[in-house]
C-alpha cells in the first residue's frame, strides 16, 4: 500500500517512518470510530486514547480535528466501496445493478460522517485541497468500476461517466443529509436508482 | 403571516405578542446573515447584536444556537424558492424548465446553510423534529408549484411528484455539499437538470 519515498532520500529515517505510521494509525482509527458511530460525534480524546497517542499529535500530524475527520471519513467510504462494486458484479441486468447499487449506498456505514465532513469543508475553506484530493479519487474509481462493468455486460449510460459518478454521488450523499437529519418518509420516495443511467443497451 | 391564537386565550397578552415578536425577529436576522455569507460561520453574538436582543434570548427562545440556525436557514431558503418559482414559470418548454431550474438552485445563497444545517442535524436527533417540519414544507410546496406549472402546461413527470421533489432536492444538496467543501471541476460536470423527469407530453 505505502510506497517507500526512495526520490527525496535514500533511505527514510526510523523517525519518518515512525511519523508516518502514527498518522496512518490515527486515520484508521477514526475510520474505525465512523464505521461503528455513523456519523456521531468523535472527540479528539477518544481517538487519541483508541490509537494510543497524546490528543496534541492529532493537531501535529493533521493541522484540526476536522482535517482527520475528513480522512477518516473517507477512508471508511473507501472500505465501503469495494463493498458496492461486489453488490454492483452480481447484478445480472442493469436495472437490478441501478436497485441494489441505490439500496446498498443508503446504508452505508460511512455516508453520514462524510456528509459531515463536506458540510464542515463548506465553512471551513482551508479543509478544501485534501477534501477535493479524496473527492477526485472517489469520481475515479467509481468512473472505472462502471466503465468496466459497462464494456464486459455491453450495457450503455445516458450520461459521460464523469458526470454520471459526480450526480449519483450527489444525490447519495443529499439523501443521506436529508434522511439522517430527521426527514420523515421511507426510502421509495426516494428515487436514488434514477440517478444511475447505466442500461441494457 | 402571523395568526393570532384565538383558541388557547381570548386576548394574547402583550408579553406573549413581544416574545413572538423576539423570535420572528432572531430567525429573520439569522437568514440574513445566511443570505451575506452562504454557508459561513455565523456567531450567537452577532447574530443577538444584529436583533438587539441579549445573547442569552437565542437559547430562551430555541433551545440552542443550532435550532436557530436550522429556523434561519429554512426561511432564507423559503425566499430563495419564490425566485425559483418565478424562473420555472418563465420558461417556455419543459427542456428549458429542467436547465433553468437546475442552473438557478445551484447559485441559491440559502442551500450551504441548509446543507450545513443538515449535517448538524445528523449529529443532533434532538434537532430532528423542527428539520423534518421545514423539510416536509419544503417539499409539499415544491410539489405543488410543479403540479400546477404541470397541469397548465400540459407536461408530464416520470415519477410522483412526492419522489420528484425529494429526489431533486437530494441531488441539489448533495451537489452543493461536493461544490462548496472544495470538489474541483465545473457544474457542466455534474447533471443536476436530470433529476428532473418532467418532459413535454
Amino acid at each position: 500500500m505505502e510506497k517507500k519515498r526512495t526520490d527525496a532520500r535514500a533511505t527514510p529515517t526510523p523517525a519518518l517512518d515512525r511519523g508516518r505510521a502514527t498518522r496512518r494509525r490515527l486515520i484508521e482509527v477514526t475510520a474505525q470510530l465512523c464505521t461503528e458511530r455513523p456519523g456521531g460525534e468523535v472527540s479528539v480524546a477518544e481517538i487519541a486514547k483508541a490509537a494510543g497517542v497524546f490528543p496534541n499529535q492529532v493537531t501535529y500530524y493533521f493541522g484540526s480535528k476536522d482535517s482527520l475527520l475528513v480522512h477518516g471519513a473517507f477512508l471508511c467510504l473507501l472500505h465501503d466501496t469495494r463493498r458496492i462494486e461486489r453488490i454492483g458484479r452480481q447484478a445480472p441486468d442493469a436495472a437490478t445493478f441501478r436497485r441494489n447499487i441505490a439500496r446498498a449506498v443508503l446504508a452505508l456505514p460511512s455516508l453520514p460522517s462524510v456528509a459531515r465532513a463536506l458540510a464542515t469543508g463548506i465553512a471551513k475553506p482551508e479543509l478544501a485541497p485534501v477534501i477535493d484530493q479524496h473527492l477526485q479519487l472517489l469520481f475515479r474509481q467509481s468512473e472505472r468500476f462502471v466503465s468496466q462493468l459497462v464494456d464486459t455486460r455491453g450495457w450503455s449510460t445516458r450520461r459521460p461517466l464523469n458526470v454520471e459518478a459526480r450526480t449519483f454521488w450527489s444525490t447519495a450523499l443529499g439523501a443521506v443529509l436529508l434522511v439522517r437529519a430527521g426527514a420523515h418518509g421511507s426510502n421509495a420516495e426516494l428515487d436514488l436508482a434514477g440517478a444511475l443511467t447505466v442500461h441494457d443497451a
